[in-house]
């Protein structure tokens, strides 16, 4: 598996020039992409500035020599490179398993194009066979969790080994076990008028490209 | 003024009944209404259940004997008694002046009848005189600080005595001088899509009464 995350990642780096502000993704995906772009910084004096989506990945791209910026000291992001969790034919996604989906949205909407790389296992036909993250502040975490396990959402509040998992924001995660989800749309508009919730993991109309590596070789979707 | 205050206060505990759940609202005019609540509970007996929405109307009513439970402890809340910084002729209004507008909006999501208490000052034509709190993560701060700029928002990130106000969920709050806001609903709707916001001091179709005090006397208005 991650022979084919490479794959892509290397596959992805194809997109950076010279000159560009690059986002950087978080995950055992997005760990590909900066280590290659770390090493074109490096071996090839490539010149980017790299908008971390992570205290971790931040540090990543720190340790290899790329220059890094916050997203708010850039005008705006020419090319933002990400994983998935999940993505349907619509090029619309599933992200959040890595714990940084409010980061990596805030960049993705900054961003001219957005490019996820995924292997293969990642392509579904609807979304919601992988848990949705759902970022809530502390406050309300109880009560949305009661909520959404009214709703039929099979909901868990992510656990760290000593009690909650905290996000960079300090915020807790519910993940919905959805399993399907028909509308993606609406469930998005329902969440986004929810209070409490900060973030959720629907990345609708958000990419741009999708690089997919499979034993068969790596194959390209864009958006119409 | 706080007489004005008070008297609005005094009206909206009559609706308070015996074995109640009472959101306890946050600011300058709920502070009324939690004194007078704990004068009934302990001077008539008076047993309700008091859900706070902020850390000061906690202590406030904790010091007073009230009986206090948080959101996810209660199945609903009957009524909740609340100021506002300003509604309008269809109940409509801006909240957050007192930085709680995020656990205000939970609190007024999960109660049967919402009570606004105001003085005259508050009622006007059209929202947006007051300035629009709209709480953000500060890892966008920044970056929709520019954006709002951009689109003549006229923001300033509310300050505290040492830098920024933090709000009771550690976020940020972007003050928005809008000076009149033509649809509320669309502006509402925008801001729930925009990542990196966590709630907005809009507080639309929520207010089920506003009770006002002015030199005249008392005005109560409903709901439709």
């Amino acid at each position: 598996m991650s022979e084919l995350k490479k794959a892509a990642a290397l596959k992805a780096s194809e997109y950076i020039l010279d000159g560009m502000v690059v986002g950087l993704g978080t995950g055992s995906t997005a760990y590909y992409i900066i280590e290659e772009l770390g090493r074109r910084v490096n071996e090839e004096g490539l010149n980017i500035v790299g908008v971390p989506t992570s205290t971790r990945s931040k540090e990543q791209a720190e340790s290899l020599g790329i220059d890094v910026k916050e997203v708010h000291e850039v005008p705006y992001i020419d090319i933002t490179v990400d994983g998935a969790d999940e993505f349907d034919q619509d090029l619309n996604g599933i992200k959040g398993g890595g714990g940084a989906l409010l980061f990596e949205k805030v960049v993705a909407n900054h961003t001219n194009t957005n490019i996820w790389i995924c292997d293969e296992s990642k392509c579904v036909d609807t979304l919601g066979r992988f848990p949705l993250a759902i970022e809530v502040v502390p406050f309300a975490t109880d009560l949305l969790f009661k909520e959404f396990e009214k709703k039929g959402y099979s909901p868990v509040i992510r656990p760290s080994e000593t009690g909650r998992y905290i996000t960079d924001s300090n915020n807790y995660i519910i993940d919905c076990h959805l399993e399907s989800i028909e509308n993606p749309y609406e469930l998005a508009k329902q969440l986004d008028n929810t209070s409490g919730v900060v973030e959720h993991g629907l990345f609708l109309d958000i990419a741009d490209i999708v690089i997919v590596a499979s034993m068969d070789g790596i194959k390209t979707f864009t958006r119409d």
